[in-house]
């Protein structure tokens, strides 16, 4: 039954039956949004507590005084720093806690390069005659589109199942124009693949040509295990203190997939050069973060281990959802020859390849039987995938039943799509 | 005993009675901070069933049944943007709500031209020789700030009683690189100055030669009467639109001093093609901003007028304090000849201007003695008062004793510096 092994006319009867199996799928009219990693509602209500900590004028102030409710702190509330030290393993000194969204902070982070440079570096990147930053693939579509945005040029990496591929990244960074470098080091988005200690090692000891070189470490899924033996993540920082690199990473992370996608907390720890240098920068651009949703995270969450225990709701939530994906997938495409996809502990995303040059094909499939899935290419820079062969599945939103219906129609859809490919290869 | 015209002999006679009386109030060991526009604990406290608004998981919801908690809607909540039409005048649709720092919108705002360029402009600023910025004075010190920190040049135009000088707007805007102009148009800061009818219908008929040229309009002040009888300022987007202007001006608005300053929610108002341009943008910069805050403010307040009515709260804590400064300006320095001093019908500051070369030794005797100012020179472009001779007060923080005593306290070093003053050019 493995596909790659059919000739023609066992090919062109598969076609039929998927065929057939396809539009049994698409009479069911369904309507399925898969696009996002988004929490579900279950999710989003296991924070309800933390909507009643602040009710009264007398909850708005901090254990030492201080009144959340007025200017101040342009970095944030010493106790919501406290909490992320213990997540980010940055010294709370070191961190600027942000508003509700880490993707803004990492925006804002870039084009604070653009516009000032970095510490010690040479100054504007807008100066720059090119811009250029490595990016993993398949990665987050978010932290391409900002440098699509800001016209810097995007280099592919391979993500090898321990981390980027060090070889490449060592090779490029000999390249003075390039100057940063996209991670998201836990739970990577969309394969799930978590940083070796290894490779941690060989990113703390890199020797980029160019001084402005930095390291955007997005660890959006820092306490996002979906197992009780989920993966752990080396700090990054102190690997770097130990190369003197210490001034390399900018290292994001938020409390969007904890409390509140829309109305979290987020956080940027790094060195102490580093920070003194954007906070002198960002007193020119703001009064300060929201510092009564920073208190609200204190008040519920009061430590670093109070979020790592509450996340073994989400854990609970979201498990059954990775395992029926994985059961699925398992059930529909195992020995088919024509996919292969990941089985993360953790974080928001499985990571699906169907054969090359199928994965457009295979969402546009999915989407005509109701089935919306994040658009093929996206995971790579410029949305395009140069196998035109990744998927990325985002399991948290739907209900199981729904899941494991879009699961199938994705299945259905990626064979179909597949089938037809080996056919015309055939040919 | 007007000191101008006192000769040597009764300046040196003043001076000791003055030292006298300085050193009178040195001894009380006085600690008052006037140096920024910080709503006092009682107005904050007038929000307190805000917080109450949203206590569980079923008001998280909108009215159509919007879910705030997660991602969504980058440019806000369509009531929040009802409620911030009714106050800057500009219809809902064309406006971007964003999070607790308007001051933040701003400098994003200068950023993006820097960066990318305006709507129908020249491309990104960055490229530009030289980029100037129109600056009415005294004016907004942090407004000032986000021009120096990106480079931008400030170009001074006073401002009179109606609004800027219009004459010298004019005639700078026929030079292409000035591409930008600050107003604060309602109970301006620091002098309380509210924009003649007159004064917006020229500004919405200029023809700047540059098409990049912005109008940086801060409507901070736009619901912050402390009379019945307040300033009403006409909308300036309507005019521009009457003149083919409508990509002229950006409008922004914030309740930082209507609910918190530090956990308030600000609003960018701007033509159609203005709006489209910038939020193009900002989809790659954010996932958008707190729509949980957002929802808590429409809940509370409902509509515009729901505004209105609350700002009388304000109004009526406020009041006392603005009154009790103008009673002690009187008594202490009518007639002296050496102080002028403005007469707001709302906004958070009152402008003193003293003899001239004489702020920055009045604000320093007042250091001395205890009462903490706005630093001398803070309300021109580069901390440069050409004629060092303007001083912010800011009476809405202290409670009125305070406020009393600390005003009693400038007076006194605004007339003993200005008697050294006069001594010095008489000898």
């Amino acid at each position: 039954m493995n596909y790659l092994d059919m000739n023609l006319e066992m090919l062109l009867e598969s076609e039929r039956q998927l065929l057939y199996e396809y539009e049994q799928h698409r009479e069911q009219n369904l309507k399925i949004d898969m696009t996002r990693g988004k929490p579900c509602v279950e999710q989003l209500d296991l924070s309800e507590n933390m909507l009643k900590v602040i009710s009264c004028n007398e909850d708005c102030f901090t254990d030492y005084g201080f009144d959340c409710r007025n200017y101040g702190l342009v970095d944030g509330l010493d106790y919501a720093k406290q909490i992320f030290s213990g997540i980010i393993g940055v010294p709370w000194q070191q961190i600027i806690v942000g508003g509700n969204s880490s993707l803004n902070l990492m925006y804002d982070a870039v084009a604070r390069c653009m516009l000032y440079g970095v510490y010690g570096g040479n100054g504007p990147w807008v100066k720059a005659d090119k811009v250029k930053f490595i990016c993993p693939v398949p990665g987050y579509d978010r932290h391409f589109a900002i440098c699509e945005s800001l016209g810097i040029e995007m280099v592919n990496v391979p993500l090898l199942s321990d981390g980027p591929d060090m070889d490449a990244v060592e090779e490029l960074i000999k390249d003075e124009a390039v100057k940063g470098m996209w991670c998201v080091p836990k739970y990577s988005n969309p394969t799930g693949t978590t940083y070796s200690d290894a490779v941690i090692k060989r990113i703390a000891a890199m020797r980029p040509a160019s001084k402005d070189f930095r390291i955007f470490w997005d660890n959006a899924y820092a306490v996002h295990d979906i197992y009780d033996d989920g993966d752990v993540l080396m700090d990054l920082l102190p690997e770097c203190e130990k190369n003197g690199n210490e001034n390399l990473p900018y290292i994001f992370t938020s409390t969007s997939k904890i409390t509140y996608p829309g109305s979290g907390v987020s956080a940027l720890g790094a060195s102490r050069a580093n920070i003194d240098h954007i906070k002198s920068i960002m007193q020119k651009q703001t009064i300060g973060h929201d510092k009564m949703n920073m208190l609200r995270h204190v008040k519920y969450f009061k430590t670093a281990d109070g979020i790592r225990e509450y996340m073994k709701k989400h854990a609970a939530i979201l498990r059954p959802k990775f395992e029926a994906c994985q059961r699925i997938l398992s059930e529909k495409l195992d020995g088919t020859g024509i996919a292969e996809w990941t089985s993360p502990k953790g974080g928001y995303f499985i990571s699906l390849n169907v054969y090359p040059g199928c994965a457009r094909n295979t969402v546009a499939l999915a989407k005509e039987a109701g089935v919306v899935l994040t658009e093929a290419g996206a995971t790579f820079p410029y949305h395009k995938d140069p196998n035109d062969t990744n998927i990325r599945i985002a399991p948290s939103f739907p209900k199981v039943e729904e899941l494991e219906k879009g699961i199938e129609v994705l299945c259905a859809s990626a064979k179909l799509a597949s089938v037809r490919k080996l056919i015309e290869e055939k040919k």
